[in-house]
């Protein structure tokens, strides 16, 4: 761990703790190992998971403010953990779809893979207690888990954060399938990105394979018992950190 | 049984045989006094069902279509029967939400009774495999489940015929909480209003009682095992007619 004063725990969710820091403004995140799935009915543990997450979050991020997106990253001052902007995390999971998978699939029977053009942008309500579940844009502002100004921010943020990234993972030969994001408020009241971007909230299939189980470089690895989870991480930073150079 | 030639039957539904007819446009609808609840978990007679869930529809089609809203409905020609247009259903549930109540507030945690102005339209794929999940607006046309103007005509008339049937309903002394609607398109691609108008598809308050169940006057009262299921269906048909004079 890092050598960062007066740290106390805040919060430890399922695959990072965040503690606080001397500054107010600026909070620390340990990524974990500790892997869940199914509203965290499955658990494990995908050994070197932080670190990669870590890793790749924070070059991710990086690439993103170069293009303008604010996110809440300031730095990575040790392999598991990041500094980020201490934000007020809006409740609503967003989720860009890209290709048809996992609970879109299994919810309405569009077949796997269907290709979605537009890209879906989606919103579910970040809630363990009932299983995060789908919601329109009406229930999200009746509700009232963002403003409808909020609303339109996260979604025109998630479809430049998509094309930014698609181009990016397209050049690593990884096709971005569909990401789960979530947004904050600042103190200063802007919505900026937050959480993570890695595998574990990322589908990924690599462009090389077309076997269904093979290409998958993603946490359905392990959601799926498909076996080489750790090995699909590193190679996925391993592609990411070549391509940065 | 009315004496209709060439019947045959087209299909069995949960609370409906629906026939054919001499005239290939029209059908003919016989109203059960089956009842089913929890996508066809629970099972169940509500004794005389059938004809008032018909005598109501029938009475509530005529005065949608007073008022401009095209339905299927043609005539009554029997107390358990409906001649009806002919239509291509949209399989889709439209369910318009005065106030939270069902599997909105199980779903989102909303609480039962709050008022959602504007209302609330929302749309279930009609599936029971996959037990009518909601849908957005965004899946629904991804799906090809109709086009966006027939989506559009669908909230349009949806939210008129909850003025009116809100109206018309108050003035009996009921309140409509929230009702389901199925849409059908004509041989001449005309969309109209389809399926039935009644306890077993409106969730209906009673505005002279307080208590959260003696007050409920539709198929909640088979849901929730609240008892007096017949005597509240009784109940709301006598108040319609009575009103209608």
């Amino acid at each position: 761990m890092s050598d960062i004063s007066d740290r106390q725990q805040l919060y430890e969710g399922k695959a990072k703790i965040v503690y606080t820091t001397d500054d107010p403004e600026v909070l620390l995140a340990y990524y974990k190992d500790d892997a869940t799935a199914f509203n965290a009915q499955k658990r494990g543990t995908i050994k070197g998971k932080g670190e990669i997450n870590n890793t790749m979050s924070g070059h991710l991020f990086k690439l993103l403010e170069a293009a303008g997106v604010p996110t809440h990253y300031i730095d990575t001052p040790s392999p598991n953990e990041m500094r980020i902007k201490r934000v007020k995390i809006v409740p609503v999971e967003v989720i860009v779809r890209n290709i048809a998978a996992g609970s879109l699939c299994k919810q309405t029977g569009i077949p796997l893979g269907t290709v979605l053009q537009p890209p879906l942008v989606e919103f579910c309500y970040k809630n363990d207690q009932l299983g995060d579940p789908l919601l329109t844009r009406d229930r999200l502002l009746v509700m009232n888990l963002a403003t409808p100004e909020q609303l339109k921010s996260m979604e025109d943020l998630s479809r430049q954060i998509d094309q930014i990234l698609s181009d990016f993972f397209s050049e690593c030969g990884i096709t971005l399938v569909d990401f789960k994001l979530e947004f904050g408020i600042t103190s200063d009241g802007q919505l900026i990105l937050a959480d993570e971007i890695s595998p574990d909230t990322c589908r990924l299939w690599d462009q090389a394979e077309t076997d269904p189980n093979l290409r998958v470089m993603d946490k359905d690895r392990f959601r799926n018992d498909l076996g080489n989870v750790e090995s699909a991480y590193q190679q996925v930073l391993a592609r990411i950190l070549s391509r940065l150079g």
